[in-house]
């Protein structure tokens, strides 16, 4: 019985290389959850095999732009001349359904999402040390050592992006951030302000 | 790995007659907890059985009015003519030692918490409903119509006081209520207030 029927928006970031997709899709593989992914909109062409309203939301250049100019996106960014962002519409309705809307983010993005929706829940996902972000970025890279400088010199400039989250998950290991991100949703909903709406709407019955 | 090593100081409080001990039960039943509940001093007679710094503290009158007058009680009351409180360097202690104290009190005493440790977790049990009260308080009581509806009467002032506090956590069975305390317990380590000082020092090593 959850006194707060409202989904809530789950914003995972953190600083490049932390693996946030790989613990957002641990999530999602858990037996029991309520979670939906929110799928972005994009102004890419689509590659072999992706679907569109699955991978992302297709659409061309002038769609997207007029989202912009009405404020329909909860996020964007550019890259590489093509917009990726979050569109507001999808969300907002998924969190009516009371699903938990999870977003998976580049740290700029969250911040947009903090102004647009400051009631979201803004985690952090850091690397239990500097050494395994680095051995972390090694790893998955194929590129040159000055590559993998340069990633981690951005990593480290977003590390100090962390106080303006609500909380700091470290991914010590896979499950164990993704057990403390299910904590995190459960004990967000009992939280007063998000609850004590329906439990004076319950006091009200005799 | 956790970022906050400080233990945190769980205030469990509701109602009269919400289940706040049968929850309590359950939360130390469990396999794996890091919990440690926290022995109330007393000025009353131990009773057949009950054993000092075990079941209570059991001071006299003197002691017990010289830990009043030095502020060393997080919270107290009297309750036919003998005190109980809350020794506070004994949770201290076990806070720096990493332990999760948990109190377990009515709510007068845990507003007098509130002021003296702010940073402490505040949790309100309810009911799933008034029925479910009414029937819980019927159930253990073997007193007249007139003490059950006197109860409901406390019960009904009490749950006002809701907002006072960070959680509320709907007591529909005993298991739920208390997965529902741990997920706070893992969440607000989580909490940025508390983990960002551990993760700063963590980004200073190379």
């Amino acid at each position: 019985m959850k006194l707060n029927d409202r989904g809530l928006l789950i914003v995972i970031s953190g600083p490049s290389g932390v693996g946030k997709g790989t613990v957002r899709k641990a999530l999602f593989a858990r037996e029991k959850h309520n979670l939906e992914y929110s799928v972005s909109m994009t102004t890419r062409k689509p590659r072999e095999g992706e679907v569109d309203g699955i991978d992302y939301y297709f659409v061309n250049r002038d769609e997207f732009q007029q989202r912009i100019n009405d404020g329909k996106l909860l996020e964007y960014a550019e890259f590489v001349g093509n917009y990726y962002g979050t569109p507001i519409d999808y969300v907002e309705n998924r969190l009516v359904a009371g699903k938990e809307v999870v977003l998976e983010i580049e740290v700029q993005g969250a911040m947009q999402v903090r102004e647009k929706m400051p009631d979201a829940v803004f985690i952090f996902i850091v690397p239990p040390s500097k050494r395994a972000l680095r051995d972390r970025i090694t790893k998955r890279a194929t590129e040159s050592e000055e590559i993998i400088n340069q990633r981690m010199e951005k990593a480290e400039r977003e590390f100090n992006m962390a106080h303006k989250y609500d909380y700091i998950v470290v991914n010590d290991t896979v499950e164990n951030a993704a057990d403390r991100i299910m904590a995190i949703i459960r004990a967000e909903h009992a939280k007063t302000e998000r609850s004590i709406h329906r439990y004076m709407q319950m006091l009200e019955v005799e």
